[in-house]
């Protein structure tokens, strides 16, 4: 694990930005932990979120794990940045059910022009979890671009 | 391109099931072109839909791109059975903008367990064309599982 | 980490097809640790292995990943299957240099019909390790498949 | 299919770069085609490249892919820089052997700092083509990095 210091308002920076979200809020998905290098996102499993089985929507898992792994990868990276997701590779593991599911991020390397975090999706059910999803993801750092709407 | 030939009722197949996934309603998206081995999904551009930059986020492109590329599997698929996502990797190439993103989505391989599906996302604005997004997925064909509510 | 017993000669199976891959033999590359659910590669490092900058090609780091990550799937699967490789991403994070590398995998999921596999590889170089690729990797159990030439 | 105009020299810088590449001449690979964009590589299938069912190592076929994909990119970047391969994301299709394997890559975006290349490998046997892995790889202009041993 290489890990810059971070900036040291990593946290409002990513709390603000995730607030900045519209379709975070359309998902109905929030933040919880914000640490150097680590973000996790909760998303509360809603009738709406589901596919044609009822489970929730393979590509709104997606979606929770690309926001948990771009997020951690900005947590490392310079104030006045901006982070933009390159690609990402899942896997769907299991069918995405449960009270919430929660994706769990981690940076594996903070690169001067590009980051690589990895992302494990769980479904939580009381006491209960199963990883569903697991994301291999490329970030660049935008030096030049702030973030916000333009 | 390996086709095999489409069961004869492969759209109304893909219709009702496209029209069984409350996420697609979600994010207000809807089914273009139904063919054996290709699929298109359009998505009308709204602001609930955006990042922090103001583009549709990268995570709802993936959903649209994993539903056409699903579908266009599922047109090659036998009656009774059932599409499942494996994996996909996107990689996001411009700013998801415009009007509305069309998902186009064709069918590289189709095989007795496993099928591989290639998908080109656009941004149409006016007359223009942009490629937003390319995706490489893997499906499975679940031979014992209705395609519904279980 | 869900792993089901794996059957009793596990590892002399493993050890038999890695000696049956002329492929590995090419390039020097030798089996380390054979544990349920986990595999060792190792690659002494030689000049030609290279690419044009005088590294490691990039190719040949996907190849040893790609064998430890198929093996370590294949420590878990039944007697009398084969083993084979659906798909595998890669992400390439520091120059491939060193006396040797290793490629360490690890299975997340071992399913019925597939398997999911992350294999780390580590430039070694004295007592200094360097994370040089890491890999997501699907495989597929081939019930009905000798693990030989057929 | 985004492609700035190339250096006079491409074709010259790609055919030296290939040609210091130790790895290519250990497994045999050759170039064909290049132009503008679009690179093509040749094995001649022969025993020592094989796995353990007497098919190419699938590692041996994402060589080739990652080399034509990298050189595909390489035609269209600016003289006195230099291709890194950032990750590829290989599909596995069908067994590969015939007489020959041909790598075909064909750049889908040029970019100031990443490109991504979309590569197809074909096993020839007689007139036959049978379509063996596809490739989908992210490529970094290296602006200040020789193509050269440092």
């Amino acid at each position: 694990m290489s890990r810059p210091l971070p900036d040291a308002d990593y946290e409002i920076r990513v709390r603000d930005s995730f607030a900045r979200q519209p379709a975070m809020q359309l998902i109905g998905a929030t933040l919880l932990r914000v640490e150097p290098g680590r973000v996790d996102v909760e998303l509360a499993v809603r009738d709406d979120l589901t596919q044609q089985h009822g489970f929730v929507h393979g590509g709104i898992v997606g979606m929770i794990a690309d926001s948990a792994g771009g997020y951690a990868a900005f947590t490392l990276m310079p104030a006045g940045a901006s982070v933009l997701t390159v690609e990402y590779k899942i896997n769907l593991l299991a069918a995405a059910r449960g009270k919430a599911l929660v994706a769990s991020a981690e940076v594996v390397k903070a690169g001067r022009t590009l980051s690589l975090s990895r992302v494990d999706v769980y479904g939580i059910d009381g006491g209960r979890e199963t990883l569903v999803a697991t994301m291999q993801q490329t970030l660049m750092v935008m030096h030049d671009m702030a973030d916000t709407r333009q």
